[in-house]
């Protein structure tokens, strides 16, 4: 057969004239825009460095990920993570490069909690003790570590694993246990295949003092080997295995881990902030619990700050691409040549997608207020003791978790549907994002969880408001809610005229803000109805009260700060009308409680849709350099529909055409004989096939597993 | 190592106790419920047929899916699909049975084709002479056919496909090919390495009579002959391939093929109701399109049918092991030992799965119009050729399959979302459901473009209305349009009390729907905006139409017509509370339409949350009993989560511990050696994984094709 297709191109207009047309027809400037955004930590540098290391070394290409069984993905993922770990030493990578070789890499390896909570727990868990013991161990990686705490029957109720650490006073040693199997931990990253050790989150049982009888001091962490240091089986009393497969993380060994009766010493409990009298059994208190929640928030700040860059992500190859695909010629036109229309030019298309670019821009400025209040608030525990505000960042925090984290996994798959066919193709390079992505609703807090502690703190606040008005307090909510209480009590408040000025957009967020927060209140302190009952209310409040928050330090950042570093006029003016779109689109979703709280009147709201449009117009011809400010490499995109170079169709192409392993074979689609590829024989077909259908049976895998 | 595990019992309450208790706790009659959803076409004693012959088949197990390379999966898929043509003959299947196996084998294997487009255009496409040469070929499956319309450049807008047909007078044969590299076909299912013959889409140019000159005639289906019978290679002059993993259907065989001046003869285009005289190379127009229309129609009454089964599988999923799952105490309990709840008694959980539930019983009903509707209308067409119904049903079925696919769509998600880590887990049985899924909102017409249709009719149905007030007409919108039309220039028409009754909760959907047609109206008929500026609005006012005939439709089957099969009470009740519970969310979703319309006040709305939350208590003790009632088997599920008995984590354990072939291996966690496998060497290790990681490269595929 001659292959004729090297002869052939795409139809005019290229993807490549289309992008450099769009680059052309506005004047953002990309690199004072990129340096804006990415300058923290020195992002674009030390992506430009590391990239330059690791894009052309073979374990790192990613091409044939699809089509890879799972065990080999995993087989790969841990060569890939020895390569980093050995290229880390050579390049002599400091903590931040090597979470950018992984951002770039795209993909969470089995090494992943080296980094991570195995060495957090070390850190922050260990008395000096231990440190001194086990941080040469983790630096040298001779230990390689994961962090045993979710469990086959408990994720988001820490308090309730049921796995136990029971303290024999005679041999002063701790037993730790699986009473049952739900008691399995179960999730834990790193722990299935790869790690010698783990830091085991188990109930803490001591016997009473007088009775005898063990009680529980609730979940503490213990350091324990579960493996062989030189045959890396697991050891005597502990079962260990893979889950197997899941939506993403493909080449990380989430684990199970049963314990049955396992000794460990008294030195296994971490013990910097609590620990056991060896010598009486008795139980030493922790002094403060705050330094936990400080780092939690941490953890959460990033989280904002991943979920801007994830969103760019889907964001930069949906613009990239629905600039290039033609669709359609404008139904109002005379001319039946008339040409196709770019899809990005549709309204039903610019309404899912530049909202979204919108978004990117809110979560970032909201990740770098988040990133102040934390540092300011660990210079004011440290430097004078106050932990005054500490609530309000940990109440902030989990609020903008579940929202950022929902609007990324969302956005994604919102973007991809915006692709249509093409967006459904590995070639969209939307499967790895969205598999890998659509954990985050769950981890670090499940999002329809944590929201109850965001308005906990609300409650509070309107609490102390009402009952102590003359009160001075540090908490920003508070003035904003004292205003809301005496309007409300002096005259009926007049609906706000948000078109009219920037400032109005954020003061009918806070006023809607406040009314849901007195409604909360009312109906919690006042009428004492049942938590339980209330919780789609507090989930509802905690979600206003984070986009009030992403409103305005969007707000904040590009109308009161000079832009540092600056940015030039039309830049900056596009990324006002950004915010304006993320504002009024986000206040659309949400139209019903802006009415109710009477933030705003109907006839507003009418024209709340043609300016939303109107804004999407004058964003348009930017959207190509908005994008690519955020400077999204294209081996991390890895998507033929969201080339920086816009050659979509020929690389889509070549994918299928070259890159596609089931092309090397010929079939027999004939029904009537079990023969698949041709030649293959029906016998030979057979027994391949039966054995993969069937993969592990129960007597193989048990005779496979005793083995280890 | 010893094996202590199978001693472990999962903690009390066991989840088949939990579920014993749950469905002794309602009276739901499911036997009857189910009989009363799944009558037509016998599915339920279909199901239990066709189950019985095909759950035990080695090639149909399907626990090692997740684990496989994707090459794999079609090479069993392609077994698969022999095994079930071989089934058809052995036990007699008709249509219907082989499409019940295609539904509990849950796989579109690559002879999907054989039974869909390219039979249907064979069928429907052919002229007498054409279907007696191939309808015997496709009976004996001497052919394997695909239907080639979809290029790398066009999906949507078929009429700008670039593949060219272009008559030679000469010869008396059509020469088909590619210009561009963008006419390539793209995503044919079964082209890729499975099919023969294909129904190729064309351009037909024909030479204008007086000058010569050639001009298109719009694009027209071909049969082609495109590899050899014998070799299975394509044959010169095209190249075929797979185009490579996306989302879902791995096992499908989704293909690419250009043409390069590939010869075929005058009898190659179908030509039932065109074609072209092989005496004057003139064209043959067709008579009346509207056929087509109206088997489009029933692919789309069928989309909705198929949302329903999609979406109570995700809904029976959820709900079974909700009621399982316990987490946290409740918060206002002062029992230190309070057991935990169960955690579909949640609002925050019940809110995203039991609107859902209902959403079920609501696609059914619609679907169940939708099919009355199709049959009346051609039983019209056929019996006095009345055409008038072909309008309304178009409308109505665009508008439903873009919202039907859309709520299955993300219905799926929230169901997974709402199931936490484990609902991330290859044991939820929600992966291959989500990744198939996920490609409805584009397929058979995109969901964002395709409602303009519904919009287009309604504004015509408004426009008629209006202009001639006083006409008689069938269409079911006209006459609420008209009372709204008197309505509004009479007086200000009163918002309705739509928790008075539940007719007057219908009312408010047709009001909202009169009121958005009212406003289009305006727009495109008097101030003749741009149809593409009113994008936005027309996609709103599709969503609205078919949430109307969504309520409408559920509204008369519960409270109107006398259920048949019949009822008993408790059960009628609970389906007359998930009528309201699915309105009154539906309206919720979009309170701000309602509010604007006047169709509702601002103060019933704040009463709609509260009433959605009793709603949703009146309706959770039945919960388990409503999903069972849709009667989706255990081997459908494929899910630990979901299992009919319960035993979720047994389950779930099992499924890690051994059927997991990743844990079959001990691994070489030391980053300062290449090895990989324990004992296998760094050498082997390295050529292994680097292999894998490069995949198929040019020169290989090249040498690889070459030999096809």
């Amino acid at each position: 057969m001659s292959d004729f297709t090297h002869e052939l191109q795409p139809a005019e207009p290229s993807g490549p004239s289309v992008l450099q047309k769009e680059r052309d027809g506005s004047s953002i400037n990309v690199d004072q825009l990129a340096t804006h955004l990415l300058s923290r930590n020195d992002f674009l540098n030390r992506q430009k460095r590391i990239l330059a290391i690791i894009k052309d070394i073979p374990y790192f290409c990613k091409r044939n990920q699809l089509n890879m069984a799972r065990p080999d993905r995993y087989h790969l993922g841990l060569a890939r993570a020895k390569t980093l770990k050995r290229l880390s030493i050579q390049h002599k990578w400091d903590d931040e490069d090597y979470k950018m070789a992984d951002y770039l890499m795209d993909e969470m390896g089995p090494y992943a909690l080296q980094f991570t909570m195995f060495a957090t727990s070390i850190r922050e868990q260990c008395n000096e003790e231990q440190k001194k013991h086990w941080l040469p161990k983790l630096d040298s990686w001779e230990i390689i570590g994961c962090y045993g705490q979710t469990e086959l029957g408990h994720g988001s109720n820490v308090k309730g694993i049921e796995c136990e650490a029971r303290w024999d006073p005679r041999s002063k040693q701790f037993t730790i246990h699986s009473p049952t199997l739900t008691a399995s931990k179960w999730w834990n990253g790193a722990l299935g295949r790869t790690a010698n050790h783990a830091i085991v989150v188990a109930q803490l049982l001591l016997p009473d003092a007088k009775t005898g009888q063990y009680k529980s001091h609730g979940p503490h962490q213990f350091m324990v080997q579960i493996r062989d240091m030189k045959t890396h089986r697991p050891l005597e009393g502990i079962v260990i295995g893979d889950i197997g497969p899941k939506y993403g993380y493909t080449a990380m060994d989430n684990g199970y881990m049963l314990f049955n009766n396992y000794k460990v010493p008294h030195s296994a409990l971490l013990s910097r902030y609590s620990g056991v009298d060896s010598e009486h059994g008795t139980y030493i208190k922790p002094e403060n619990a705050a330094v936990v929640y400080g780092s939690l928030t941490f953890v959460r700040a990033q989280i904002v700050m991943h979920a801007r860059l994830v969103l760019a992500r889907a964001v930069t190859i949906a613009t990239r691409y629905l600039s290039i695909r033609r669709q359609f010629a404008d139904r109002d036109s005379k001319d039946p040549n008339a040409a196709e229309v770019a899809v990005l030019n549709y309204p039903t298309v610019q309404i899912r997608i530049l909202p979204l670019l919108a978004t990117t821009f809110a979560l970032h400025y909201t990740g770098e207020a988040m990133y102040k209040l934390y540092y300011g608030t660990r210079q004011e525990i440290e430097q004078s003791g106050d932990f005054t505000r500490l609530a309000e960042m940990h109440a902030a925090s989990s609020g903008l978790k579940s929202l950022s984290t929902m609007l990324a996994a969302d956005g994604i798959e919102t973007c991809r549907r915006a692709m249509g066919g093409h967006g459904f193709g590995g070639g969209s390079g939307m499967i790895p994002l969205n598999n890998d992505y659509l954990s985050k609703p769950t981890v670090e807090g499940d999002n329809w969880m944590i929201t109850q502690q965001t308005a906990s703190y609300l409650i509070k606040r309107m609490t102390q408001v009402i009952g102590k008005p003359n009160e001075a307090t540090r908490e920003p909510v508070d003035a904003q809610f004292r205003n809301y209480i005496k309007s409300s009590q002096t005259a009926a408040s007049g609906a706000i005229d948000i078109l009219s000025t920037d400032e109005a957009l954020v003061l009918a967020f806070q006023h809607r803000l406040s009314y849901l927060s007195h409604q909360v209140y009312k109906q919690r302190i006042e009428q004492k109805k049942p938590w339980t009952e209330l919780m789609i209310s507090l989930h509802n409040l905690s979600r206003a009260h984070s986009q009030q928050l992403l409103v305005s330090n969007f707000h904040d950042a590009v109308f009161k700060a000079t832009p540092d570093p600056p940015l030039d006029s039309t830049t900056l003016s596009a990324l006002q009308d950004c915010f304006r779109l993320f504002s009024l689109y986000t206040l659309d979703t949400c139209a019903s409680e802006f009415l109710l709280s009477g933030a705003i009147s109907t006839s507003t709201l009418q024209a709340v849709q043609p300016r939303i449009q109107a804004l999407m117009k004058q964003i348009r011809p930017h959207a190509v350099r908005l994008v690519d400010a955020w400077s999204i490499p294209d081996y991390l995109l890895e998507s033929s529909l969201g080339r920086y170079d816009g050659d979509v169709y020929n690389d889509l192409f070549r994918k299928a055409h070259l890159e596609n392993p089931l092309n090397l074979q010929t079939f027999n689609p004939d029904w009537k004989t079990e023969e698949i590829i041709m030649g293959e024989g029906a016998d030979v077909a057979r027994r391949r096939l039966e054995t993969l259908a069937l993969g592990v049976t129960g007597h193989e895998q048990r005779g496979g597993r005793a083995k280890l």
